[in-house]
């Protein structure tokens, strides 16, 4: 059988792992795919040095690979909206097969891409968008084929882990270790859509969707960030016996899906709790299979070339049918549309909530009263002594499930009262149990 | 569309879950399906209670379900070797697909049986026979498609970790917690199988097959079982900050393939360290993806059911194609069989030693001059003070890494010693770093 052109849209990152991989491990692959596989056509704005272009045709301009008549499967590697949004459309509109490690691409604008795939029978494959190397997309879409699932909760942004990971075994502060990433290249320059959550809440959002079988709904996630945890936070969590994790959380519950992404406190024992550094890790439950955890790199060249590849494989043995959509992009035939994304102040969860009071009788006798009005109780209590007579005094209370909206009534009730010193700080509990 | 009929033979706890759950998640099922699948046959030698048999044949002769014409899909469910064999191979015969959860047949007859499929066009599926509802033989086939896999190591018996787990929590003896989980239903009446490392043997066969691209060697692996640890082995791991886990693990080495099951000491920081009870978790570690792992319920009806359906539904998404093996059952199209399964004393690796040695001058010395000769370097040493004057001392060894017929040779020199009292305890270690 003839080779299968693969071209190759940006060389960046992910597009030179990419490539690297293809020549470097080009037997092993064709002995699994059948077929050889190929990089025919690279396109990039520059051409890059240190890579063996041999064989290969190179262009400056990126729509001429989507439009190569050539190519079997595009790479979109370029990342980003507009021009991406612009060249998958383009190589779709070819009839080319399409694989992208563009999650916000895909969170964002999935739906209308899926539609136009579909329409000109062509794949449009992401398993790289989200956690990396992790086959977590193979996992839910296809090895989960037989549940309903129930929820899953991920570490899906490694920047973030890291920070974390650093603020908790060296007790360093958000902004220091925030400085050190940057310095070690972990951390962008501007490190907003690590840091405040918006690339968790795109992976999440499409984890969601094939999980749920509901439509890509983005616009509707809560999310929330890490700038504001404190290492006194992690310590407070610590002797409570959790630790704190940047999750992306999904839940379908009766009254609609949970789509969320926010610090977390998590029980220490739990494997989720050890993922450490820049590692990423997702816990799907499903109603048959129970908790699995899925671990792995979320990032980096070879990780992310390692599914990129993996999704180029799944093309190639699919190129010869006539419904290239039997899996469909977003796993289910027919999606859910009659349910909603819950509104976050409608979700269900525990808190751990920290606050400073006046050293005085009375102040935790009123707190207890106010969290009685809203019927939340508690799972343990934690008063720390004031550093001097008559000082300030820290108070975190772990509560058992709640409505949100009746804990932020609570809260504003809390602040109200003249004993209270500032806001309270207020991060959600998980224990990822049944 | 017309449904998918499913024939189910055998009607025990896998089979059971198996159509417990097709029927629950029948409307989820066939949302992702695309199709509708039901249960319209089922074979078992006596009819059972408690199942909503509604439109289903039920024969008492397993094969009339094998033979049935309206059946697309056989699940061999009755588990054990000559029937199942027999009972697949007439499923074959008569061009139906076939699913089966056994890990006994397809590591010992796969290779007959994959001939036998490929040349009637159909497919043989076994997700559940490796690690129950965790779907790594899809992440391994599929998932890691463009990695050359260097290694994996997996807690793939449930049984045997429950026992290992609860012999560190509590200090307990291997007989005594062998006995609980008799009583409990985690081990047979004969726990060969299990504490000996026979099934997890059966399983690691199976993911080194699709891992390096090789023929099944089940017959040419190494096997060691967990019945001669003991709680005091358990202890001082630990002390050396390591955890005792009974490992599947296949290595790919320029000598050749290594494929063993036995106890392993890993550091007690790894994730896989603290993968406790019946659960199970497997390693992956491929040159693109580095290192990964997989963690899930390793057995059990709906878990294991979980598995069954997820391979229905891949042969269902298949069955109007002309070549189905598009994904190669053993996940290569061209198999490697110009490479050698290493003999375990061929293996390398570090270990952990225990010996019982008299207390008296020179005998640490004449220990350390056999490891030299051998070239054994050490990682650490530990020597416990006698209970009392002139009794034995026990040496715990941690060596680094050493060819192990060499280190057979050592232990050979030093059990020769006359300080030396009785055999060497001797426990590999694994760091399951790069």
């Amino acid at each position: 059988m003839k080779p299968v052109n693969v071209g190759i849209c940006g060389l960046g990152t992910v597009g030179g792992g990419t490539f690297n991989v293809l020549k470097r491990n080009a037997d092993e692959i064709a002995r699994r795919a059948g077929r050889e596989i190929r990089v025919s056509h690279v396109g990039m704005r520059q051409t890059k040095e240190g890579f063996d272009f041999d064989g290969c045709t190179i262009s400056n301009d990126i729509f001429a690979v989507a439009r190569d008549p050539d190519v079997d499967v595009v790479c979109e590697m370029i990342g980003g909206y507009d021009t991406a949004f612009e060249l998958v459309m383009t190589a779709i509109e070819n009839g080319k097969h399409v694989v992208t490690a563009n999650k916000a691409l895909i969170a964002e604008r999935g739906n209308e891409i899926f539609a136009a795939a579909k329409a000109k029978s062509v794949m449009v494959v992401y398993e790289a968008a989200v956690a990396g190397g992790i086959p977590i997309i193979k996992a839910v879409r296809e090895g989960f084929a037989g549940n309903k699932v129930n929820w899953l909760a991920g570490i899906i942004n490694g920047t973030g882990n890291f920070i974390l990971t650093e603020m908790r075994d060296k007790g360093r502060s958000f902004e220091d270790v925030l400085k050190e990433a940057q310095e070690l290249g972990y951390a962008e320059a501007d490190p907003t859509f690590d840091v405040e959550g918006i690339d968790a809440c795109h992976k999440l959002t499409i984890l969601s969707s094939i999980a749920f079988g509901t439509p890509l709904a983005f616009d509707k996630a809560y999310t929330e960030g890490i700038s504001r945890i404190t290492a006194q936070d992690v310590t407070y969590a610590e002797e409570l016996g959790y630790r704190i994790k940047h999750l992306g959380i999904s839940k379908r519950t009766d009254k609609g899906i949970e789509l969320r992404v926010h610090p977390t406190l998590i029980p220490e024992t739990r494997l989720l709790a050890n993922v450490d550094g820049v590692m990423n890790a997702v816990v799907v439950h499903g109603d048959a299979v129970g908790p699995t955890l899925h671990y792995g790199a979320g990032a980096g060249a070879e990780p992310t070339a390692s599914a990129v590849v993996a999704d180029i494989v799944d093309v190639v043995r699919a190129l010869e049918l006539n419904d290239v959509q039997r899996v469909p992009p977003l796993a289910f035939h027919t999606q859910q549309t009659d349910i909603d994304i819950l509104p976050i102040d409608q979700i269900e969860s525990a808190y751990y909530l920290r606050l400073e009071v006046e050293d005085r009788a009375g102040v935790m006798a009123d707190i207890a009263r106010i969290l009685g009005e809203q019927d939340i109780s508690m799972e343990a209590i934690i008063q720390k002594e004031p550093q001097e007579i008559g000082g300030e005094v820290s108070v975190i209370l772990l509560t058992r499930k709640v409505l949100e909206s009746s804990l932020n009534q609570a809260i504003a009730d809390i602040e109200a009262l003249s004993s209270t010193l500032g806001k309270i700080t207020r991060i959600r509990v998980e224990t990822l149990k049944d």
